[in-house]
């Protein structure tokens, strides 16, 4: 883990229940991204350094596995991780956490790659290598935890 | 009312529900918005008309009344009407009817500009006469049931 | 205004934009009841404690005027009001405010009634004086502001 | 595939849409369960069955992965199968396929459990022998096609 990971708190909202009673589970995959937008702006790189450098990051895949429901009333922790990264592909993986209970809620993973406005990949090493250096630090802090 | 009025028959779905056990009332706006393209393709000034046209019709505002409430499980029909169209604004009238009971659900309103890609204000009748036209047709038919 | 008004600040998330490149109109409206959740939380008749009472407050109309875009990369503050209450109904309305340039992008309304868990009209002066007296002061208040 | 796969067809709406100018991926989700819903309403066990007969069907797990854009102003069929049951948990994968086109967009999978009113797990074999016939036989007809 790194010395300072991201921790994205999200309140739920009304709106995002469903009449199960609980929220509806394709509000995680938005909570991934509001993590991710965040998590990118604390190392340095976020969507208007990277708009202004051409750089779109498409969602590839999506996954997610529900463990505990989450209610309105409660708050959320969503926690990203650079889970893998080799300069043309970026996986990050999320814990949903219960913000008052620490329990958690759920866990996934999404899957992107780089292009340029033309649509065309990019290739970060060398065309934005601070930007690779950035993520490649994540992946690196990541891998020492897990050891 | 118009011979033929567009009646967009919509499915109401889980995901549109909250923990009240009813549709969250912020799906309406959506609602009103479906039937909205789904009127402008009927009357010929679908969205790829209109972008090829250059023709943007930003939101200026939307108001709802909520009747009775919806439940997944039914569908709705929204039924708009042309309401108010002078060339440079135009306001389109909304209801929403079980499709099932015939209850009215809902009705509310939004006006609407028309602005070239810049942004500046369209004159409709001077640089889309037909789109002008086609319009305060709809304008014509509907005065005249309200008499 | 009331001493201590409530601004309740919402970061724009890349899943409220739309292909025209701004915030959806219908998101104000999920911005309205953000809002509105926190206001009530801070006047001490959160969501818990209504619940508790078995106090429903169904949306009876809502609006929206759109004054100016909000796009991805800011941050906004929704300030709810109490704008009209006799006990048996509750007007709220909200300011949508740029967070760093205090611009006015939107301005609405909600209307509400309280019914109890039968669905039944509940009179707040009579049934919970607390929660009553609490919604007038915030009435007061505001009326004070207005002279 | 069974004699007869449900093809659920979905129009594009414009909320559907973010600022990259195509559908955000998180609407694929929420896809899924509309051709789910479908689905269970074909084979006979839409959801005011389920309901009456107290079965709720969380959802596990989701996945997705995204092959092509889609944009506003397409339609898509969202093709549910029944990839994996066993009486006690569900899979379901789907294919979104371009209505006009025939192209592949996405394909993903769900899972599901069986939970009677008080959450506690169903055996459908046992207590619901209809509805644990009528999803086996989906199984098999995919079995037999996959052959």
């Amino acid at each position: 883990m790194p010395q300072q990971p991201i921790q994205w708190k999200h309140k739920v909202q009304y709106y995002e229940t469903d009449q199960m009673g609980i929220v509806h589970h394709s509000n995680y995959i938005r909570w991934f991204e509001e993590s991710r937008v965040a998590f990118l702006e604390a190392i340095g790189f976020g969507y208007k350094e990277l708009e202004e450098r051409g750089i779109i990051s498409p969602v590839l895949s999506v996954s997610c596995t529900y463990k505990q429901m989450t209610r309105f009333g409660e708050s959320v922790y969503i926690i990203p991780h650079v889970s893998g990264f080799n300069g043309v592909r970026l996986s990050v993986s999320y814990m949903v956490v219960g913000a008052e209970d620490g329990v958690l809620r759920a866990e996934g993973e999404t899957c992107h790659c780089f292009l340029d406005e033309q649509g065309r990949p990019l290739r970060l090493k060398k065309m934005h290598p601070d930007y690779y250096e950035a993520l490649m630090k994540c992946l690196d802090e990541d891998k020492t935890v897990l050891k």
